[in-house]
């Protein structure tokens, strides 16, 4: 080996390290400058760790963990192999790292993931298969490898019903709690301050219902009671008044402040981060234990409010939260994101499961809506999981009801054909509403982002609640929760029935006797008046409302305006009907009923699902959710029509579904698992449109030096690098993780302090030098390769379907010709989508602006959700910067079209 | 070109032809035989089509009809080309075949597959994408190809609409059919011979019902009371005995027959059959209009004979019959495979739907059970064409019955949590029942594959059926159809119900009290006697019966029993309650209740889902199912948990449903889309148990002539062949289909008859040859490419996840190192399970032992069902043998190792 002097210090040395090589100046480096290959032998450096792993600032240091050896990889590595006693051959002079048999794919890849990435699905199946080989191995070894052989075969059900039951409990608790923390707003129960107003007029004796069915008695006390008012008169209600603003803003107020204090990822639904965490990526901290703990406080505050948001998303979102916090005992899924994902599903089938007690509706949310990965022993642990929650609520919950769905109301309606007309209409109403409130929804989110609006999400949260609140009250409809207006809506008229909303001219007062049509008299139209109006402000509020920076779902608000709608469809049509009873579409089937014809409850149930499919655009799982929540099983067909419509019309009008909007307004990195994609282009022009072709980094096997490496994976700080056979004939060996390389240098450098600089490194299987390094093991044979004319549709299903990472491409010599990432084909299809809708047949000018701000975008995607979050936003933006290969090109490219512009 | 003297005559020309070639002596006789190749100018032949289509026998000819140039597809290969015009460059004597835009992937691949073979999901997916970019450019010329376009994109729905409106038009005449001829086993309606037993006794003033709630009327004449025999007597018992079995026997004995003469593909369930045509699989004829037909007959006739059969299984079938009938009028769907099955996934989730009136869990079963691959789109399709077909049904149904489901008992059934217990003994029942049954009744379809009784599938069924129908006569519970006896095993007992099971002492008699626990009497204990002798007996038969040659399904006879099963374990956990009042368990429950305690109806709702479960393995859809058959939402928690505990016990015991047992039973080739595979092999691996490597046949990609190519395409009758750069290195530059190749000689035939034999063949991008034939289109640029390293398990999600057909194996220096096709990789994974199911640890003769009893099995595959059914079966064999690779592989290998074990 040849060692020149020290010619250059420290300093210099460290500067060669960092300057950029593209890989054609790289080879002249190499065979040029053998003197500063050698100088690192300098002794300013004490060890390569020193070399690999410059200082970072501390603050980032404190954050990402070090990375050190990966000891239970190791012990898994060593296990598996027979002959480990030749870990490193000293003899012969070289080091073979990680013994495994040679059939196995390398067992050390990248166990823990920075944050801000994509995950490798195919390798953590195979580090999980690996496991669950030398499991089945040590099984027959002692009675207690068997055991825990079992114990781990288990664990998936053993971990999801932990979560069902802690999913269960905090539903429970969420739902007594805010049932009476609403019921504060609008007094106290004085014999025992803890109840809630049901529960507290159960004991009294005088129990009786105003005429929108509140229910009243003597030892419920509003506020102005308690100080003495009377019932009824002006002053009572402007006490009442303030005191139910006043209430309502404490609580809107605390929740906001708690959020943004503890836990800035409890805002929001959650919905569209679970899906994209569920897509392969990882968001360190949003499925934490302060995010579980804010989140489930701050639907309870939320909900007290009156505010036009509901618990279904945030209860995903706890559910997950419960999933990744109980997957950390199960290494099998704490250790394995891929598997951990498995665990998430069916977590988020048991968040729906307790919001609404759907248990089957929750499972099939997930597999519709929000998984990506669904095999069937998730379906079966979703189903349980989901099964065991809804369980749990139940017997917790105080209230006696046999039925689980939070809506029943059985088979009680009866619907005839021609009905089906308005049916029809219902699903049109919710499909233009599902288009207005996603498209105004989502500029209301982009002026926030972009005005000042954005920082100050506290002040925001106040001004929303103070709006709702005063709007509200007047309104009784609006006054009472969301979900005693559902119910409300979706109740018949029965004949002993005195409410406004039931104020019909009947010509019996028997309870016994069947409802017949009847005339409906002034109440009716009031209500029908109050109900307009309640739409009204109620849609506006909640548009302005999804987005606010506290937990907000959106079920119980769409359901609530569809419900709304359908109750007045219903009476009008109701109304219609009775009026003109010979119709020749009426009168065939309303004459042989000999009941009543036209249930405008049952409408409410049509249009609080038309509204809800026109929002999120499900479709099957949205009917079970329905037929689940009301009981109706028998409504099926009318659910269904009314979902399949709200759903086209939306399609037609905005193409997306608002989590799926939401998605795209983050610029979150999610692949549609549900697309189709029919363009005709190729593994080229993903290319074209991805890089720089010269930033192509590939390793020769058999020639490279520690130094040349060392240089590589700190220039380019890509996942990993292909291996060639040689630089001139770039034949794919491999793919090799930086990490790994990073802890083969570190790993070196404790055993071998004295190699230099320019000791070999093969990624030959077997190598005839002495004194080389060995990395063969390390090498991922098997990479995921195409050609340059692969569809792109076929690189998608790639990423999609098998779960890709890193795709090599070949040219038609067989050689390395590019890397594609899944972020660059997620950034290729944002440009195509973007390209498309604005302009059908894109000039390759248009197309290249549409790409660089898709690009802007995409670099300014550290607001998250706004900058109002402090510096945590902009940290991990950074940190994502430092690994991800797809970024640091997005980075460059964007650089260099800059200055081109500038030029 | 040298063109030597015709020294050779056509006989040994031909005889040259069929000589087999291993790719190394190929080489040689290329270098060697000059001489050979160009005999082919011999006059002898007349034209190139003779040379490669030599003469078949014609009864083959007649039924595969010849490969002609496919014009739709040239018409859009033309139609996506600018630049049609050079068709033919004769000018540089190069033709070159299809123009096609240079980024699109080749269009003419094989539009219609051979009988018994895999289907290419890629190339079909790359077809319909270029069919659609087409149709999208078209639009904008003319207003009528806009209409053109719009009818296009919509078609997939209108073909939905025609196939649920058919489905449900036909389920409406089986319903009605098949409750009219049951009945007539009994007796007949003399006003009006052609109304069911309960339409007959509608109209009739004096309608009573016997103990077992038979309907009873002076309208309504048994065989018996036609020939003035009194009712009671003993006589009339005797005649109305031979009336039963006698009319039985003739439905039984023309089902077979027809089934026999007319659609041997109606028989059986169909239910594993449709998967694996789903799965990508090619099975002519099997969804065809005679089957259609005779399915639906069949149903109608089986039923009717009491036989242990429901029309579950057949009506997916005949759903997918009109499926496949009703794509053919639209292209998009009749002329691709892959297309197709989007398509017949929907029809078989209405086929559920039609069958039970369950759309929601048709949609379900379609997804978790049926389908392979269901994109999004395919789903909100399937929930249409389920909830048309449904409703169709409903409209059409004489019975007026406003709940869908076919055993409606509502959400009248209160369960408590001590019922739990018995839930769960119940689920550990239908698994065990499952078990069992599966092992037994594939015992037993075993045997009548083995013996002669396989010979004789007409006199098997008409055994069979005299063996049902005398024994079900005398127990009052068989004898009635076994939907009735499941509505009246899953009612609970009314409080003025005087039938047999319900022979309680009751305290009251008055309709409107509740109904408390009472004492059980006599009858009760009767029934129990009798509903365990049915237990036994249908058991028994129920084995004997699935897999006779009629269409049979198992869904109803499976939860007939399940609820037998529940009902005799409901009445006995009442008569414990009833007895023990004070046992902890029940005490705390029962006593606050208020109502009968434990429903021994709800008891046979658990069981018939239990016992189902147990036999099909599902979970999701089951409960699904059951919930809308029953409309009982309030019971999906106990559903839930006997579903999943059944579904584990059985597990435990057979690992597999009874579906997926026959198709292994068949061997057909369907590879499991649901399991997980953790074994650790790699390409290699499967590579080595595949083939002799000797047999690897690749195309130089310029270095090959015209009689070269015709050699190999008539030695070699592969799918395809790869084109590599060159025979010495060979580097992968494509994949080109051997019916590609095919044509393109018949049309070279057509265009240039004096070109030779040793006219240069020429894949490459351009070519500089003149007078060569430059078919650069018709490779496939991208072919799913891996390397020998790769896990089978990825090579397994390729062909299940991303459809790929077949794979091509690289080494380490990226040139070809072998093929693997979905055959080989189905058939590696045979070997596998098999394997391991004798022996954990197979050594390797015994590995190898295992893999031959595989081949043989497969090779036998002929026997479809079994041999009874004449020539068709051999004749598909053959005919499979001619264009399958993996096919031809296996049979070498085959022969091969019977040579070196008879050496």
């Amino acid at each position: 080996m040849a060692t020149s002097p020290p010619s250059e210090d420290g300093s210099k040395a460290t500067n060669w390290f960092t300057r950029r090589l593209s890989s054609k100046t790289s080879k002249a480096s190499r065979s040029s400058s053998p003197i500063r290959l050698t100088t690192v032998t300098n002794p300013n450096f004490v060890s390569f760790s020193d070399i690999i792993r410059p200082r970072r600032p501390t603050e980032h240091q404190s954050r990402v963990p070090a990375p050190t050896m990966d000891e239970s990889l190791v012990d898994i590595a060593v296990n598996a192999s027979s002959d480990v006693s030749s870990l490193a051959d000293k003899s012969r002079g070289t080091i073979d790292f990680f013994h495994t048999p040679p059939t196995t794919m390398p067992t050390v890849r990248g166990s823990h993931y920075e944050d801000w990435s994509t995950i490798d699905w195919l390798s953590d199946q195979a580090r999980d298969r690996l496991r669950h080989q030398i499991i089945t191995q040590q099984k027959k070894e002692s009675a207690w490898k068997r055991f825990l052989a079992l114990h781990d075969a288990l664990s998936g059900w053993f971990c999801v019903l932990l979560i069902a039951v802690n999913i269960g409990i905090i539903a429970a608790i969420v739902d007594i709690g805010a049932i009476w923390l609403a019921n504060i707003k609008t007094g106290i129960c004085l014999p025992a301050f803890y109840l809630s107003r049901e529960q507290c007029c159960w004991t009294a004796s005088n129990q009786t219902y105003d005429k929108y069915q509140h229910v009243l008695c003597d030892n419920w006390y509003t506020w102005a009671n308690l100080i003495r008012i009377d019932n009824g008169t002006t002053t009572e209600y402007i006490v009442d008044y303030i005191a139910y603003v006043f209430f309502g803003l404490i609580f809107a107020t605390l929740c906001a402040i708690l959020v943004k204090t503890f836990a800035p990822y409890a805002c929001g639904s959650g919905v569209p981060e679970v899906k994209t965490i569920l897509s392969g990526f990882i968001i360190r901290g949003y499925l934490g234990v302060w995010t579980l703990l804010i989140k489930s406080l701050g639907m309870v505050l939320g909900t007290s409010a009156n505010l036009l948001l509901g618990k279904e998303g945030p209860f995903v979102h706890s559910s997950c939260c419960c999933g990744n916090i109980f997957a950390r005992l199960f290494p099998k899924y704490g250790q394995n994101e891929a598997k951990k994902r498995e665990i998430l599903s069916a977590a988020a089938a048991a968040g729906v499961s307790v919001a609404f007690g759907a248990p089957i509706g929750g499972v099939l949310f997930s597999l519709e809506e929000v998984s990506y990965y669904f095999p069937l022993k998730t379906l079966w642990r979703s189903f349980f999981c989901a099964m065991i929650a809804s369980l749990i609520v139940k017997i917790l919950s105080p209230f006696e009801n046999q039925h689980l769905g939070l809506f029943y109301v059985g088979n009680r309606y009866r619907w005839f054909y021609f009905e089906m007309v308005p049916f029809f209409l219902l699903g049109v109403l919710g499909g233009l509403f599902g288009a207005l409130f996603i498209k105004l929804n989502l500029a209301w989110c982009r002026i926030r982002k972009k005005t000042r609006l954005g920082r100050y999400p506290v002040l925001e949260v106040i001004l929303v609640a103070l709006v709702t609140l005063l709007v509200s009250y007047p309104n009784p409809f609006t006054r009472m929760s969301m979900s005693d207006l559902i119910r409300r809506l979706i109740s018949s008229c029965e004949t002993e029935d005195e409410s406004l909303l039931c104020n019909y001219q009947r010509n019996t007062t028997s309870a016994y006797e069947k409802n017949e049509s009847a005339k409906p008299l002034y109440g009716v139209w009031l209500s029908v008046g109050l109900l307009c109006s309640a739409l009204v402000t109620q849609t506006s509020l909640f548009i302005l409302t999804f987005g606010i920076k506290v937990p907000c779902g959106l079920f119980i608000p769409s359901m609530t305006l569809g419900a709304i709608t359908g109750r007045i469809v219903g009476i009008l049509f109701e109304t219609l009907v009775y009026y003109q009873p010979n119709f020749f579409l009426f009168a065939a089937e309303c004459s042989t009923a000999g009941e009543q014809c036209v249930v405008p409850g049952f409408y409410a149930v049509i249009g609080a699902c038309a509204f809800l499919g026109g929002v999120t655009r499900m479709t099957v799982s949205l009917v079970v959710i329905m037929v689940e929540l009301t009981g109706g099983l028998s409504y099926s067909v009318p659910l269904m029509c009314a979902a399949l419509v709200s759903k086209f019309v939306g399609d037609a009008l905005v193409g997306q579904g608002i989590y799926d909007a939401h998605i795209q307004l983050n610029n979150y990195p999610y692949l549609d698992v549900k697309a189709e994609f029919v363009d005709q282009t190729t593994a080229v022009t993903v290319l074209e449109t991805k890089q720089d072709k010269n930033e192509l980094i590939m390793l020769p096997r058999d020639s490279l030096t520690v130094g040349e490496l060392i240089n590589i994976i700190h220039t380019y700080k890509y996942n990993g690098y292909p291996v060639v056979s040689s630089r001139e004939e770039a034949s794919i060996i491999g793919f090799v993780l930086r990490r790994d390389l990073q802890l083969v240098l570190e790993q070196r450098a404790v055993i071998n302090v004295q190699s230099s600089l320019n000791t070999q490194i093969s990624f030959s299987r077997i190598t005839h030098q002495s004194n080389s390094i060995h990395i063969y093991r390390l090498l991922n044979r098997s990479p995921a390769t195409i050609t340059l004319d692969t569809p792109t549709t076929t690189i998608i299903d790639m990423c999609r379907k098998l779960g890709a990472q890193t795709i090599l491409v070949t040219n038609e010599k067989g050689h390395l010709a590019g890397i594609l990432t899944k972020k660059d084909i997620i950034a290729y299809n944002l440009n195509e989508q973007y390209g498309q809708e604005n302009n059908h047949v894109p000039s390759q000018d248009a197309a290249a602006a549409t790409r660089l701000e898709i690009l802007k975008q995409i670099l300014s995607r550290r607001s998250l959700y706004d900058p109002a979050f402090g510096d945590s936003w902009s940290d991990s933006f950074r940190k994502r910067n430092l690994f991800d290969p797809a970024y640091s090109d997005w980075s460059n490219s964007f650089k260099r079209s800059n200055q081109q512009a500038q030029q």
